[in-house]
């Protein structure tokens, strides 16, 4: 039995599901699990089909998909598994940590193609699971030299995710168009609070009883792009800096490590500076 | 705009959500969400589907998607809103409390028709909310007629749902079975752990880290009915077994809240012995 | 047995824990729990004991430890309890109706005095409780009259706390100061994100994945007093904002719940923009 | 400036408070952070205290708290850190990443002395992070015998704790006797539910909405040692036992990273069969 994933994205109408499932039956799939979503104020329509059946004709599929839908949509049938990630970084090595495991022992999940960073602390450590890594100093450099270096490694790679795992630059916005809903960040706080610099200190200086994490997608503003998932854990007022920052780690994570899984099970979709997420 | 709510539940066959868009579509609604599950152990299919549209004929529509469906399919349109509940209680006022309030300011969600209680003590709470109480008292006396006597009040207000908050009572096989899926106790621990009596005497012996509430469908068989929702929170070494029932009080009015609100939106389907929730 | 609570507050010093438990050792009582903290920033120590043995002379201890700390130490022994409660609401019931509950059914926790609401929503549902309403209208009236109003029933009852429970006004700088550090406010989101107006309408414009609640003492800007608790839940993409308010309600009268319980058990000390809490 | 750990066990008396306070500050040291418990059904003391001040004689602050202190008191002054840690794996990864990682990053947490594996699944991994890994096959071979071979590596590096990261044997009563509250196991459930084997197995047939796990010290009955931190997720009926076991990995990890913090940092107690934990 083959399986089949089909994802859909288009304007609304009347009587789609039924469209689809018609297309969907004739190619003798079974829909094994469907979640659909209707963004009413937009008029737009999202699905997200598992199907199981005899092997099919994918680029049928997805032709006939097209037709029956209305003009635009954007139907993709199997897409790329496990998907490419470069993943971008700095000095923290929690975050990468997580996602270079499981790259070692989840293949089929994601395939981490490189690492860059722009200092050395995290070269040897990653030389360990036989990944390549790039130095790309920013340092008395111009961003979009900076970025051109960078982009030269990621054409070789043609990832189809880069992951900022804290990697403490800004990037232009002509560099985020180029990958645009394909950038994964996390910011160490539960956006939209204490977006920008230092967050575990603003956290602190407000006395907040909660601190968290946020993964997004990287737009041109900072901070702004869809929210994919976030968490929130307890602290009190005994957390020094230092300690929001160690127990913030843990958080950063498990968040972005959430994000990638569904990123790379296809679960999330943009929809403007929102998302949705078929969990 | 009418809004017209379907509930299917029948055996798996290849086609069905083909044919349900089909009939739907044929009738003029629009799907404004739609959650399906299939359990493939069971070959069971179950879906949950929001329509709009015209003004519909449910007859017709419940007819039509029947005779589309595999024999013996459950189709309900548009089931009764809001459902008629009954509340059994002994002593413990935090989860009555919770559902008459709710009862008091959100008359679409849940009317409560009756409280029956087996002791006194919240009789005068009740009568303050203007809902009929019943002192069924079970000191000497056998459980039959125990039983007898609460049925007959239940039978003149013809509830959807029996609510058991904190009924410290076991009801029989007998009672049971006239109310099958119907009857949602909330048990006050995070089951299986825990079942039976004093579960936070229990934990306290234990020296969890955790206690929890457990919102089920009653069954035969004491504490292992179909579970609809659950949840946790943290405790530490300082609580005592008093401190525990009272911060456990919080989780149980919280998940029994819930549960009754999964429930009168028609969103829980009992599959033997466990639930689907479309959350 | 006796139980004897302290509450400390002083300039830090060497030696502090020593002093503190000669003294209350020398009165024959024994430290059952002990929670300290000191912040080393601003170099001020808290303390909160409980301690169970002979019946103590309260004035004498607290002279006695006054003694052996640092000049302004505010050192207060057995507090006033229950706390006296004055709540002002708008239209929203939840909040009300938690603390009412318990209010008749814990009267050892809280008691709440009186309700004020600017509007008349929640006048028969409070009458039921026979806990005294009052109707003080803010509509084409001056700011400085609507509280000279209010202040005219608080002088009556002398709370101990005024509890804002979904009160949608804001009040004057002169009314906060004359209740520094005992106005609860919650606010319906997690701070200090969304703070000021439609908290929800604005979280879901940014679609985050959490949404959450706020309990915090009120000063004179805006949601910008100290924190006693907060906590988010999770959301997706389905949620109007309709369905976000109804989920945050469920939030929203948890963490008052909690908060008015940590400060009925004099567990919360503020300490500048900030809270300690010994939980 | 620096600091001084007191851990202090002892019966509990009237006064212990003041005389511990007074020794250290005879010490002319500063009690930063002191947390204590009493547990009244044992009549036990539990105190941890972090000092700061002049450089302390450890030898002689211990021996004048004990002097001080009932008979048979345990103190410690400045215990062993980082903690030296032997795990022991068969097959699954990642509570083993997690804490290999850790401590190439954070070798003032812990300090891995080696890994023990029945299997040789996780030997070239082990090695790539310079960490000495031995294979001892428990494969047609006694129980004691296997053991045997453990107890001379173990020796030879004599680890202040064992961690059984997904170590899936049962260990005798004797070899548990030589690590006393020295073993910590991650169960992967929420214990005491689904205790003994195959617990997301248990879980999917019992269809609960949570799965959780358990850190835990081993003793010599099969998971009821003392808890040490717990955790829970939700989950629903879509879960396979499979996606469970994956989700449940996740919760596996993190709960046995906060036990390994918790432990390596001294804020764990053992109290017969009950944890406390200063967090």
């Amino acid at each position: 039995m083959n399986s089949t994933l089909v994802l859909i994205q288009c304007n609304d109408q009347m009587g789609l599901v039924s469209r689809i499932a018609e297309v969907i039956f004739a190619q003798k799939l079974n829909i094994d699990s469907m979640r659909e979503f209707v963004d009413e104020s937009q008029s737009l329509f999202f699905a997200r089909l598992e199907c199981s059946g005899a092997e099919s004709d994918e680029a049928f599929l997805c032709d006939e998909l097209t037709k029956k839908l209305p003009g635009g949509a954007v139907v993709t049938v199997n897409p790329t598994s496990p998907k490419k990630i470069a993943v971008l970084v700095t000095k923290e090595y929690h975050c990468l940590g997580d996602i270079l495991i499981r790259n070692f022992f989840q293949p089929k999940d994601i395939k981490v193609s490189c690492v860059i960073g722009n200092h050395t602390d995290l070269k040897s450590f990653t030389d360990g699971f036989s990944v390549p890594f790039y130095h790309i100093s920013n340092k008395n450099k111009a961003r979009e030299v900076f970025e051109k270096e960078m982009s030269e490694i990621l054409e070789k790679y043609e990832p189809d995710y880069l992951v900022l795992a804290k990697f403490m630059q800004i990037l232009s916005t002509e560099f985020v168009a180029k990958y645009a809903n394909r950038i994964i960040n996390i910011h160490h706080s539960f956006l939209p609070a204490f977006a920008g610099g230092r967050p575990y200190r603003q956290a602190f200086e407000r006395g907040v009883k909660l601190i968290g994490a946020t993964a997004h997608f990287v737009t041109q503003h900072l901070d702004e792009g869809p929210i994919i998932t976030q968490q929130t854990i307890k602290i009190d007022h005994t957390y020094t800096v230092d300690e929001m920052v160690k127990a913030g780690q843990e958080v950063e994570k498990a968040v972005l490590n959430k994000a990638i899984s569904l990123v790379s099970q296809d679960k999330v979709f943009t929809n403007g500076n929102k998302t949705i997420v078929f969990e």
